[in-house]
């Protein structure tokens, strides 16, 4: 690609479902004229539950795919391949790979003032401590608490985030943090932005809250700029959607997180990749 | 095997994951004799996502897996297997094989009066409407009303089974189903008996509940003795547990499933079968 095609090329975020749009969701905040060209693993959701080779050779699939499409960066919209794939992705492909944990973490540190800092996200994440790896390799003095809430997905997921029982729900796991010194709290799971006002309220105003799906678009945005790659378009960019199974509840859902209705969601079959 | 190994060889039961264990629950119940080698294919589950294709590939591999442990019938304890894969393995395995959905559909047959038949189940099998089919089939009268309750395995498996929350989930979902005509209803579902109590409490007592995982072992009884492989002996059979990742967290469920404590759980890749 030459420059020029460079910077109108589009960004390749991808995810094992549709958790990512939340990162999609904020690429096209703050980086409206870039376009998006977006994968989720629909047919192999979870990925919380799979082997690290089976994540690495997902990623790797899926990237191939995502270059078909002339993508000139990639964002791993994913805890669990950021946690488990990034290296070795980067190793393999000559683009630039951002995942949402490094951006997430680096967040925390920055803004925690008393140094503690709590953790939500899947049992995969939470079991992985990758969030605390990276938060301590930051800053050592930092104490690091996670917390699995295996049910905020599938509650997303089903529609129940404005029904009374998430807030049961979310008192149920969040207790102990609340009760806890915690001063911030990273949403390590890219459903949970979605039910951010509602655990806001039930942690109260002095926690400061992380969103990786935020940090992450801010870090795109530098990495950008550095490398002369920016959309310089006025209009916003298009999305093009890319699922590998069930294309038709992938669109309801993400017509439900997306500031605008998705026109269309094609499925291709992954492993050909 | 002679007839008298057949006679002491043990039922093979397979599930993608942890809900089949009701089902080997009431085979031990009902069958205190014949013991019992169980795969949860926990690497891959749900099976409710995959293709056709796969799901037949899946259960192809576990029964090979389960002809290594020299089993004399096979129990498909899940609705998706059942339904999408029981014909194809019955043609390829030279053994008895029963799924679950044949049985449930054959008892709300028999139970309802009034012909309306309700079914709960998850998003693949009310969308593979294979109770529909099969009840249809056997008397085309009854009119079956299926209703999807996502929700419902992720709240059994984070041990919500006796948390307020259920209550109200379970009125979310099966509300339209205690307004509707139905007198019985089938848990179309391998985890739902595990709320049985709290649905029959909220459905009413006029309402006949159908357990497939119950009837499943009845008929699996009835095999057995037509061909003459019940199992003589006298104490309670031995289970054998396996799965194909995340031994532990299956064991913790298991315990809390079974009547008694699981000494063991292997994991096997499932994959070299």
């Amino acid at each position: 690609m030459s420059i020029d095609e460079k910077e109108t090329a589009p960004i390749g975020v991808f995810d094992s479902g549709v958790g990512g749009l939340t990162v999609v969701r904020e690429i096209a905040r703050q980086l409206p004229g870039e376009n998006i060209v977006y994968f989720g693993d629909t047919a192999r959701v979870p990925y919380g539950s799979k082997s690290k080779d089976n994540i690495i050779r997902f990623s790797k699939q899926i990237i191939r795919f995502l270059q078909t499409k002339n993508v000139k960066a990639i964002v791993i919209a994913c805890n669990t391949a950021s946690a488990l794939a990034l290296d070795d992705v980067r190793d393999t492909f000559d683009l630039p790979i951002i995942g949402v944990v490094v951006p997430g973490a680096r967040a925390a540190v920055e803004a925690t003032i008393n140094h503690h800092v709590g953790v939500v996200g899947t049992d995969a994440t939470v079991r992985s401590k990758v969030y605390t790896t990276n938060i301590t390799d930051m800053n050592p003095e930092i104490s690091v608490v996670e917390k699995a809430c295996p049910l905020f997905v599938p509650l997303v997921e089903e529609g129940f985030k404005d029904h009374p029982v998430i807030e049961e729900i979310i008192d149920y796991y969040l207790r102990p943090l609340r009760e806890s010194e915690i001063d911030t709290m990273i949403l390590g799971c890219t459903h949970y932005p979605l039910i951010r006002s509602k655990i806001r309220e039930y942690m109260g105003e002095e926690i400061q809250i992380v969103n990786p799906a935020y940090e992450t678009a801010m870090d795109l945005k530098k990495i950008l700029k550095r490398l002369h790659m920016e959309n310089p378009q006025s209009e916003q960019g298009y999305c093009e959607f890319y699922v590998s199974d069930a294309a038709d509840k992938f669109k309801q859902f993400a017509n439900s997180v997306m500031p605008y209705d998705i026109s269309s969601t094609k499925v291709i079959n992954i492993e050909e990749f």
